[in-house]
């Protein structure tokens, strides 16, 4: 047991360190945070830090990729086994919601996102995959709906994907921008409705064969 | 009328380096556009562009404005007097797509919106004010669909204006970072299709009521 004291101890140092970062990132921002900030605020050496990351970089980039990587866990875990696909959808934008006004890490995370966007390439391509890994879940929800025929089965589930991505995040966008105008919770719900109307429509193709 | 002639030329003047400015911005981001990066694009001295702005973040400013009042009074136009809701809907979208498309322009705002958001609070508030407006004219079409019962009056219009307006932002920021896969025209035609036949149902009160 002893010889796996160590690297779990170096582990943890290491996790408890992001946790700091992020936390100084989605305050101060990127261009705010400094190594030297996030020692202090960690309460050790910017040597310690330099013992886990090779660099400020090195930081954000593994800070995103493990915030990214427990929302993801977070949102299969809550939703699995996925067996009503209506459901499901649902409780997607609730985790959303909550990850959205719980902390500022999703705010980061979105902000960063679209500011990697025009300064970031390799920072910008971990977000696109990011995207297109949540995109793809939730065309699975729905193909598996389509398969059970709960939804219509004349759409494309990717561009539908699509644009259940695409409102929540820019419902989340816009209640970052002002907060006391936009009602996020009423928001996604509107939506969401709108969604589950429109996908659980019959065909035309099956009406018309009736 | 040789009196009106100084000032035309000075307003020009202005204009075309906003024009040449906004260009090295959305091309180089406003970090890495510089007062002397402008002045050589633009082919005058640094003291032409002083002349004329404050500084580099002024010059930022008014880019924005500009840009923003141009497509506020493009769609205004396009689209004025409403007479058909539904159509007017699917037009907007039409404009979002041509300007998301046709230049990075659009790109440019977009990012420099969230990207404002934590970094710059003079320019976020103009960006949440061109956010309220944009809102307040999606929300005055649908007011009018409710009013001449085109569309179902028992939905919150201002949430379903920004449930509009949120689909159709994330919907860009999705194809700014992955054009290969986001098909931006096909996305905004399926949220419309789907905000359509939503409104477009009769309440379920007046179902009742039969």
């Amino acid at each position: 047991m002893v010889a796996t004291v160590r690297p779990a101890r170096a582990e943890n140092g290491r996790r408890d360190l992001m946790d700091i970062a992020i936390d100084c990132f989605a305050r101060y921002g990127y261009q705010g945070t400094s190594i030297d900030r996030i020692a202090k605020a960690a309460g050790v050496t910017k040597g310690a830090i330099y013992h886990h990351f090779k660099d400020k970089e090195e930081l954000l980039f593994d800070a995103v990729k493990t915030r990214v990587g427990q929302f993801e866990r977070r949102v299969a875990s809550d939703l699995t086994p996925v067996d009503d696909a209506a459901q499901a959808l649902q409780e997607v934008t609730r985790v959303c919601l909550e990850h959205a006004t719980r902390s500022n890490h999703r705010r980061f995370i979105v902000t960063l996102m679209v500011e990697a966007l025009d300064t970031n390439a390799r920072l910008s391509a971990e977000f696109r995959d990011m995207m297109i890994r949540f995109r793809a879940f939730l065309r699975s929800i729905i193909e598996l709906g389509q398969k059970r025929g709960a939804f219509r089965g004349d759409v494309n589930a990717a561009t539908a994907a699509g644009v259940y991505a695409a409102a929540v995040m820019g419902a989340e966008i816009q209640y970052y921008q002002d907060p006391e105008t936009i009602d996020l919770e009423e928001s996604l719900g509107m939506f969401v409705e709108q969604f589950l109307m429109w996908l659980r429509r019959p065909s035309p193709r099956a009406a018309r064969r009736k």
